[in-house]
């Protein structure tokens, strides 16, 4: 709403009485999510492909941030119950769960993220399980149907 | 080679003189820079849906900071001579105008992306062309025949 309040000055009461106007519909909060998710999976997978010796690792840091940055919005956009696409409905019967695993992995992959700044890319590769948890939480929380060839 | 260092003592001398010793080859080369290019496809179409008013902003900056960092590491992706994938031969013959375009893609990424974290939201989305200057730079250096539906 705010950035209608700048392009039109006649809504600004408007703006301010629904200061979350933003209702985002059930496709749209999945569509989202589903960007946050697959955005995690190209960079882990660049990375993955540092890890096993098939391109060098000058963007092994960067990676590591990106995930890092990425991780931190991914729970933001699970917090509206709205089941669909690969998610388990466990993911809100379980939300203390699925959300402390989210957090973790947000902690995490920062503090991996500045090791690899501060000390160098194998530092942070030591700890690379800290910063990709990929596989113990979808093996919870996503349904296997449609995770074909994704991590 | 380091990891292999780190793992493997005996290899101190081989490592010491391959220091680049990591060769892609070429399926590798193509397969890791589609996996960056698809990462900041997601980011953008995150951020997009913000844009349009379908979800609310929570995220926006990370979005930025994310598309800003993974922006560093393209140009390096496509610095080996590879054809294939989506990218024209364009990309190696005009590699003074690509480079170029990709440093100043990363360069004003992130300076939206400092502005979003120092300003907020809005200040940064009155700049998001200098983020995301996908399409002019697609428009030229990417084969239409597989892009549809990308930005």
């Amino acid at each position: 709403m705010k950035r209608l309040v700048k392009l039109v000055g006649g809504v600004v009461l408007v703006a301010a009485l629904l200061p979350n106007a933003v209702a985002a519909d059930d496709k749209e909060v999945i569509e989202y999510r589903q960007h946050i998710m697959n955005a995690l999976n190209e960079q882990a997978a660049a990375l993955g492909m540092i890890m096993s010796y098939a391109i060098p690792d000058d963007n092994a840091v960067a990676h590591f941030q990106a995930i890092a940055l990425t991780a931190k919005t991914a729970l933001k956009a699970f917090e509206p119950k709205v089941q669909g696409g690969e998610a388990k409905p466990d993911v809100w019967a379980n939300w203390a769960d699925f959300s402390k695993r989210m957090n973790e992995f947000a902690q995490n992959s920062e503090a991996v993220a500045k090791l690899g700044a501060a000390q160098g890319t194998e530092a942070a590769m030591q700890r690379v399980l800290d910063a990709l948890p990929c596989k113990s939480c979808h093996d919870i929380y996503r349904t296997e149907s449609k995770s074909k060839g994704k991590k």
